[in-house]
């Protein structure tokens, strides 16, 4: 078994199996670790050693014949706003890493531990969230493991990379208006963003309250579904995180997608992208056999909308140190929070008020449809370090608007999962599977359908 | 019977057993409207034609044996926010005049309507809801029967005036941050204002989306019991409205209160008021034999929060209006307006932060007790065109700091009925009687248990 190109339910699996154990692949997940991220910077901290102790455990646990859990022996990592216990969180900023240290670990992580997965770092994001680039004026930027000299992707970039590199097999996330789905996309895996409110923030830092969703990356749909089910049910650490009893998909993968009505989103998610990004939703939509088309409308306004609630409750949250210090944020983003703190509240409540009417048009789409299929990115990952980029003949700021097809639909907490689309020898791109709320079985039936051919290879060549 | 001095109960018993006609109760009601209106200008507009059309159906009906509902013949009167078919809906300003009648009665005005209750007339408030006095710019004053020269309160001044000078028995208002209990308080009547998102707005004119609720004023607690049942229910109409079934509470005025653990709200709700509205409160707390006391942290702060929000929604509504023809507004209104379109978002955003803090904090209060008295008003009502007051020793503004008990409170939802409290010769004091939300008919039982023993007269001498 390759720890490097297997997933996490192989791997798993063969620990299970006495095929190899817990501590030769943690040992070799560091290994790699230490050989690639030199070159990458995904990690941010890395946990070697607790990583082997509890190796060792669940080594021990399985000689003993006790069940270790279902991820046991799986190496993952999570963005560095989940609060890991003993290690200060630093979402990105240099002001955090005065903080100290948690005094436990976020939810997502707790839960990943108990089914036995095993925690080897924190990676790398834009400071506080706020991006699409990883491009850290602190940390560093995150390379794309596909090409070195291009961003990975923001603001879970670490997140993504990290997978995308065979460093781990899962990682976890957080996506606000595409911070999970734009680099799962630009670094050619699978990246879930839940519905909203459907998996626990506790022990997260929080960015953009009324946005923020946490969520799993992966090299395959199952390991998608595995660490959700994982991840589900209510916490009393996150007031927000529903009531609903869990609903497990991962028995749902095999149902077929017989009786789901698929949609490609016209209009606006066809727009404003480079030929090769809608062609990657017309390869996923051909292979499926769906020739309907939908439209959602004021998609712009969404995005608007959904920029101003983002830069207002952004900066709420920062508006002391914004005062103090601002010298002490990465610029991109401090000049980004101080725009917010100026908005007036009038524009915010209007912006809520469409918010409701908007979230009203897209329900009455899910009356008729249960899956819309429209594009993660405009293009493929830009390089580092370039401010702007040609879409449709147009020069624009790279940015802001790697999210223009992934703002208006987390706006209204739809669940997505992004679906890596690779053409040989080319940079991958991501497509879209947008469900209504709480039906992310359906999204995941679909991508178990769409099957493993359009990945050619998502792991970069050592 | 005297229409005038009757509570709405009593004039329906009347009419059902043949002791009067609605049609003589309605003539007597528009005869003493035509004769006191003038003087304390709280209509804006009388109904009578379809008045005594109504009156004459009921009749009809009752002669024939029909049941012709529970109110059958009591006239009754709603702020002119409440759409009403075939009439503009002023919301107490002039650039609402211009605008087409409404197609169909409000949700509530059409269900008093269905219990055989005869809508009058439209009552005066301030534009727009903003205010605490009913000194409204464009149609004038309303007078406190008590005495004229003095306010009736606000914003619902006309609800409340019209229901102490005996015009109707009850009537209809809004309260965001106490425009039901204030005018109520200063009046001398009941006035209730229910839970939040309990009963529909439906075909009303908003200020405050997050705060606004109607309720009824009455010169009973029974009428403001069963007026409460009739109005309940969910409406497709008012999307808050919550979609609990009804529960009754006119049969649990009689329950008596053992078991209920009532307290007085201490701290903030001692400070700031005039020795009589401490008294009031200290009144009805022995009359109950109450002793315990509470402290609700924070309360300033709540207030802070309630009117920032206010500012912020109300202006958001008419921000159109205010950019292009801001004189039309009254200016007491528009520069409260003004400013709410220039607050920072930040604000808005931390402001419902500190709601949701302040709503846990008086949950766990409401673990401890059922029931909190706390004053309505820091004085007496102030003579019509006074701008500042001398309390507790402080020069202050009149307008904002009616509301300086009613708002920490209505802030987070919480029901709240005024109960009147008069003393021999003095003008009229109100007590606020605050529930967990729902609990409206722990409320009622309570009032009824105080009984009538402070209601001297709640009506003025002709």
């Amino acid at each position: 078994m390759n720890v490097q190109t297997s997933d996490a339910i192989a791997i798993a699996t063969a620990i299970r199996n006495g095929e190899t154990t817990a501590k030769v692949v943690i040992e070799s997940t560091l290994d790699r670790i230490a050989q690639h991220n030199p070159t990458l910077n995904c990690f941010t901290t890395i946990t070697a050693e607790a990583a082997i102790a509890q190796a060792e455990q669940i080594d021990t646990a399985i000689a003993q014949g006790n069940d270790p859990g279902i991820l046991a022996g799986v190496p993952f990592a999570a963005k560095n706003l989940f609060d890991i216990a003993g290690m200060t969180t630093l979402a990105g900023s240099k002001i955090n890493a005065e903080n100290p240290p948690a005094s436990r670990d976020a939810t997502a992580v707790a839960r990943l531990k108990q089914a036995g997965a095993i925690l080897v770092g924190a990676l790398n994001m834009d400071e506080y969230a706020y991006g699409f680039v990883t491009e850290n004026a602190h940390y560093g930027a995150t390379h794309n493991p596909h090409d070195l000299t291009r961003i990975a992707g923001g603001s879970s970039g670490g997140s993504a990379a990290a997978v995308a590199a065979g460093l781990v097999p899962i990682s976890l996330g957080s996506d606000t208006n595409g911070s999970i789905r734009v680099p799962a996309a630009l670094c050619g895996i699978f990246g879930l963003k839940p519905t909203y409110g459907r998996l626990s923030r506790g022990g997260t830092f929080l960015f953009s309250a009324s946005l923020d969703c946490i969520g799993p990356f992966a090299r395959s749909q199952r390991d998608i579904a595995a660490v959700f089910d994982i991840l589900q049910g209510s916490d009393p650490r996150d007031p927000i995180c529903t009531q609903r009893p869990p609903q497990p998909c991962f028995p749902e993968l095999d149902r077929g997608i017989e009786g789901l009505r698929i949609a490609v989103a016209d209009g606006y998610f066809t727009q404003g992208a480079e030929p090769e990004a809608i062609e990657a939703v017309e390869r996923v939509a051909q292979a499926l056999g769906v020739a309907q088309r939908v439209n959602i409308p004021e998609s712009h306004r969404a995005r608007a909308a959904a920029y101003l609630i983002t830069a207002v409750e952004g900066s709420n949250l920062h508006l002391k140190n914004l005062r103090s210090r601002p010298g002490d944020f990465d610029p991109a983003t401090r000049d980004r929070f101080l725009a917010g703190a100026l908005i007036p509240a009038s524009w915010y409540v209007q912006a809520q008020r469409f918010r409701r009417w908007y979230r009203d048009r897209v329900r009455e789409i899910f009356d008729r449809v249960d899956i819309i299929l429209a594009p993660t990115t405009p293009c493929v990952a830009p390089p580092i370090g370039q401010e702007k980029m040609v879409i449709a003949g147009e020069e624009i700021l790279v940015r802001p608007n790697l999210g223009r097809f992934t703002q208006p639909l987390s706006f209204i907490g739809l669940p997505i999962l992004s679906f890596p689309v690779l053409s040989g020898g080319k940079l991958p791109l991501g497509v879209q599977i947008v469900a209504a709320p709480y039906n992310e079985s359906a999204i995941l039936r679909v991508a178990a359908a769409i099957g493993n051919s359009f990945l050619m290879s998502s792991l970069r060549e050592d």
